[in-house]
């Protein structure tokens, strides 16, 4: 961003980073070498607008090993080959732990709880299309870099050392293909998995990859869609109650955005429509967290109010101006602001009631400061026109910018093309 | 609603009232006689909008013993009296299944699970403030009628089936009191417990109730604030994950708004700034939430898209025009729309640069069609402005509606105005 | 005993206290006041062989509340009162850790999992026969005395402590209640449950108390029947494999006698026809079991193969002599010593086919060199016997001391009685 | 056996093979094709005593695969090759249920609950010596010939078969690896597991080999040692405890003598000193034992009183004659007969102080009546003579079959020649 303003998030980032690298808490994973003996002082932030615009802070372009964060983009790409119903009859949807001293499975279907786990990710792996080990993980590395909008590299260190530290998710794999809930064999399932797991990434890509979650599907910088909107929302949902380990539910109150962290000291998390993050440092609380990237999303949680069910404040009035009318042409006027949206559909049908119960019979409705459309608002519009025209009104829709967003309505571009059209009835 | 356009939502509620009444799938609770014994047929639903217009269909106005939908309002109210943290030190926040046939507490802290379960509600109870069960229960009864808008009774008989049905309830209280996470007596926890488990409630009233969660707190019928956003939001975050018993993670998928379901049959589901929604029928599935109420849930959840992590469509450009500029003042106008969050800050601030990259002194926003201006919006728009104040710059905010978003910026209401104000300058 | 050779026995018991007096490590029971603040330096040693002879060390004579060691006596109790099915319908008989973070019973029975552990200690307790509580426990506290043979005392202040530190156990009772398995009322079984464990006892009555188990129920101070030997191998064979908490496999493999241990540091253990044991020592280890009392259990069970799978070791042969013969009457001898077991009648049935197998038609049976005949002897003798009958043979038993151990056999004191019975044949 | 007396105990395992043949409840197990197929009407009973003898009835030699019976027998070899204490470093000794949906380990240790169920096969698989898979089989198979005293065959199908479905047990290898329990290879520990179970034994086989264990160690039929006494008695203790999966505990109470079941149908148990028992017939109980070979035992046990914690019933008086003097040359004569056990001593050493406390000095110790003489026998006695040294006393020994029990003590074959030692004194 040019010289004058600047990138005043850059700025509150890079603040940030300057307080907390000092935190020195927690431990480096002792889970393989490589990540053991991780520059333990490294520390990353970095956040992507869904208009493509990075900020970052710290060592946001050092690469580390995405780890668990791939379960989210492996469980993306099980979704879009098979769907959700397809891939929920082999993993679960509830939270769970995974105590070290035990390994369990669904009571009655033997399926692992959910895909964030390392035994649903085993599950996803299998889900992926291919037809064989190879090209699954050359799928879900494709579409690792399609998110992050570059080529990713692979480490090799760090996938022979998975393979040598590979027991317990081993007995994950065969355990689950005893209980049937993988249908694939355990050895490529095994490479699928420790390979998505050596996927080298930078914070910068973290921040990307999330906020082609938090856009539906269609990474910000490239504008390629990778997958659709209804598998980012799926994918959303689970990261927001499975991501973050046994921490989720206490994640979730106090940052509240969906995320998902990993072993190498990642996490990434996204808000819809909003923002895709990503946050690095290689100490772990005991969680299994990173200690500087927990703190980091609560403390800007906090400051920008980040929560996903977070009231949104200082609302306009949704009807700008219901008193409007052109007796002349038999026509009222309602002009309607912000989002369509349940909440105020009603006002908006109150105010057309309120300016037809006259003799008018057209009604102008005035969607130019309309700045989204929910399908709900759709629905339920239409159901107003319906009614409309079964009473024989008609209906002129305002709106410089969309088109076709109910039927049986005029549509025209401006107020002033809407009363000649009125003049010309 | 007046007779031309009608209620298209109660339109919708009932046909699928008219729909879904066939459905005889699911056994009544066998608890206590007055819930097995109750009308199976019974079917209610009704929505709340945050403007408090109630919508709904079939039995919406029979009462029944509000179970364990209560939960999420003592819940509510022990926060309000004690807030977050004091809450959580005495029980978690973190999913989990309640087997019959086993009580658990977490490992190292002997907190129930989440303030959800029976256990966590028992805390929940005991530490909502009163000098005793009387008046712990009377404060909560006293929080749902605020929320419900209206006075609630009470049913003697459920309580007194409650009490010689309490076993349970009994060992996890005192179970909870070995551990150290109950610290009131047993007894009354146990009468303040039962006693909101039988308060009466109409789905109606749960639509209302629902409505004060979504709102922020504010009853829309009434105008009372109940409790502050704050707690709103989490008791929504904790309803979102620990809701549903079992089905939590997969109602989160495919409903996706928080919800908190009872034995009795009840459901209530809200969405922050949306609506309440009130659901009834007293059969339960496999997991103890009614069916017919999740599946009414679910079919309202995919025609209007309601699920909390939906991504806002049809979205306008946010800036409006930025090439209008007044060379004569040495002056750039920016025309902001839809919503300053986190995802439209950036383009606000290009649009900035850009316009002030020219000479250009003065900044006109005009902030005039913004609908809602988040925190997230109001922070990086200081952090603009106070940048452009240390080059010199002059910003002159045009809003109709909103006063003092920003400190250091001229404050004006038309760009009428702010011409002459740019004029006299 | 007198003083030529004195008391080997005691002598090795003084010498083992000598020894482990030394031994700190462990905590006393932090669960009430007296238990925590108890002596820790008291040690006491006892043994009772099934003759009524106690040899004792260290401070035998001290008394403490006898805790869960009561659970083996109250079980007995039930099993007399009820018999082992009954029982068994509300308790199971399974070994099982009872951890503190969680509380369990048998999946689809509902019972606690054997009478050993708390939860199990109560049903007991409410099987047990009686009125009301204050019978109930009467029963309970007669039945200790008899097994001890003296009037024992009822600690009142430990008894107050223990109903103020009941949580847990009031939780395991109504747990109980709502899976059915406990059928009495909560409060009167806390009460029956915390005075049982209230009891005074010595170590030296514990030595006594196991000596009753180990006669089959014959209480070898005072000669009185207390229960039945099938009920004492019953509690027996339930303390083997569940008395010592987490470490019963443990003990079973390096002592390997039924034995059951208190918070309060006693520890009572038995080997059926040889010894009861009393030990005593307030500190207990991490599973909650004596240090020292069971240090000087391993002790002894090295030094004396108390082992109750230890095979019997210097056997004689069981056939004395199988060729004499008396040619002049027609008959053969065969003289048997030791015990009449399964192992044994093996070869008694090979010399008797030996020395019949010439014309012999009598046989002459001596058996006055047998210690022990076990009914798997007698049903196989006595199937023998009626063989012989069938192939016109005469069996005359010799005895001095047992008579009617097989039917259909002429019965004489001594071989010479026998000579003279086959000359006057 | 001749044909006079014939074999009752085979007459009596006849009658009841013929009653429980008819015992159809249960089903042959779905683990593996050859098992599922199993013919079900098979129905095999053996016993074979210490002394080699076998008796047995229906299908007695038919073969099958020993499935879990062999843990019992690789367990014995871990002991022998590695001794207990390092052996239990790796597996616990504590009884467990293996649920299906869950695998666990002990929370600290990370070791399997014990040696009798898969897990902890696996780890004593792994420990037994060898240079890899095939030498350690090789040495389970040859011990398993060992105990049976003939060659055994191997079932090439069923290891396939086994090799198919063995995604539960490999979970259970790779899960053991990574919490440091398994210390081998997965591949070739689930080789040697494999094959151990393929090994082809018959009904009259198990006899036999629990008959091995029954005597300490030493297979009856070839007098060869396999093992050692003591670990004989650690593969009971825990056969005991863990070897009939969740009814271990209601088999110890209703049978009582230490048992392990396979899937195949086969039961082996044993009693110490008694007998060793096998049992086969392919349809099994919910908990996974045959379901005939269970009732049979029950029979048997209840027929012969074969519970290891039975009291040996009708004692002889342990001191035979105690009045008898020589006064002439200042000796007591104390004639014992029976056991020398814990319980019988007491009464020796009252008899000998009794035949002392007159002036005698020497003392007469007749034991040739004695059947065994247990170790905690020669202790007491040897306290005792100890003592009668110091106090100048002479003790002469009188056994016709035993010498060197203690020392200090002049030993002599008869009472004459007793006689004649004091005569010439």
């Amino acid at each position: 961003m040019a010289s004058l303003i600047g990138d005043p998030i850059e700025r509150e980032l890079v603040t940030l980073h300057e307080r907390l690298k000092h935190d020195y808490r927690g431990e480096t994973s002792a889970s393989i070498p490589t990540l053991e003996h991780a520059d333990h002082r490294l520390f990353g932030l970095a956040v992507c607008t869904p208009d493509g615009y990075v900020s970052a802070a710290g060592d946001a372009d050092v690469e580390f090993s995405v780890q668990s964060i791939s379960k989210a983009f492996t469980y993306a790409l099980a979704l879009s080959d098979r769907g959700l119903e397809s891939v929920h009859e082999h993993v679960g949807a509830e939270p769970s732990g995974e105590a070290f001293s035990a390994i369990s499975l669904e009571e009655e279907t033997g399926r692992p709880d959910n895909p964030m786990i390392n035994a649903g990710a085993l599950v996803t792996c299998a889900l992926v299309s291919g037809a064989d080990a190879h090209e699954k993980y050359e799928r879900i590395h494709a579409l690792m870099e399609a998110c992050a909008g570059r080529s990713l590299g692979f480490d090799e260190t760090v996938y022979e050392e998975e393979q040598g530290a590979s027991d317990r998710n081993r007995a994950l794999a065969h355990f689950m293909r005893s209980a049937g809930s993988l249908t694939d064999e355990v050895d490529p399932t095994m490479e699928v998995y420790l390979k998505q797991c050596s996927v080298l990434v930078s914070t910068r890509d973290l921040a990307v990859m999330g906020a082609t979650l938090a856009t539906g599907g269609v990474n910000p910088l490239t504008g390629d869609r990778v997958f659709s909107g209804t598998v980012a929302r799926h994918v959303l949902t689970v990261m927001a109650t499975c991501g973050m380990y046994d921490y989720s539910g206490e994640w979730l109150l106090t940052v509240g955005t969906p995320a998902k962290s990993g072993v190498s000291g990642g996490l990434i998390t996204a808000s819809p429509g909003q923002f895709g993050m990503g946050l690095f440092s290689p100490k772990l609380d005991a969680r299994g967290n990173s200690v500087r990237a927990v703190a980091a999303s609560q403390d800007l949680a906090d400051r920008y109010e980040l929560h996903a069910l977070t009231l949104p404040g200082g609302n306009l009035p949704v009807v700008r101006e219901s008193e409007e009318r052109w007796p002349e042409y038999g026509a009222g006027v309602v002009a309607v602001q912000g989002d369509l949206v349940f909440a105020s559909m009603r006002g908006v049908l109150s105010a057309i009631e309120a300016v037809l119960e006259s003799s008018d019979r057209v009604l102008v409705l005035d969607l130019d400061r309309v700045t989204r459309v929910h399908q709900v608002g759709e629905r339920i519009l239409q159901g107003a026109i319906d009614r409309l025209e079964e009473h024989d009104h008609e209906v002129v829709i305002v709106d410089g910018a969309r088109r076709g967003i109910v039927s049986g309505a005029v549509e025209v571009e401006s107020l002033d093309e809407a009363r000649e059209w009125c003049a010309a009835r």
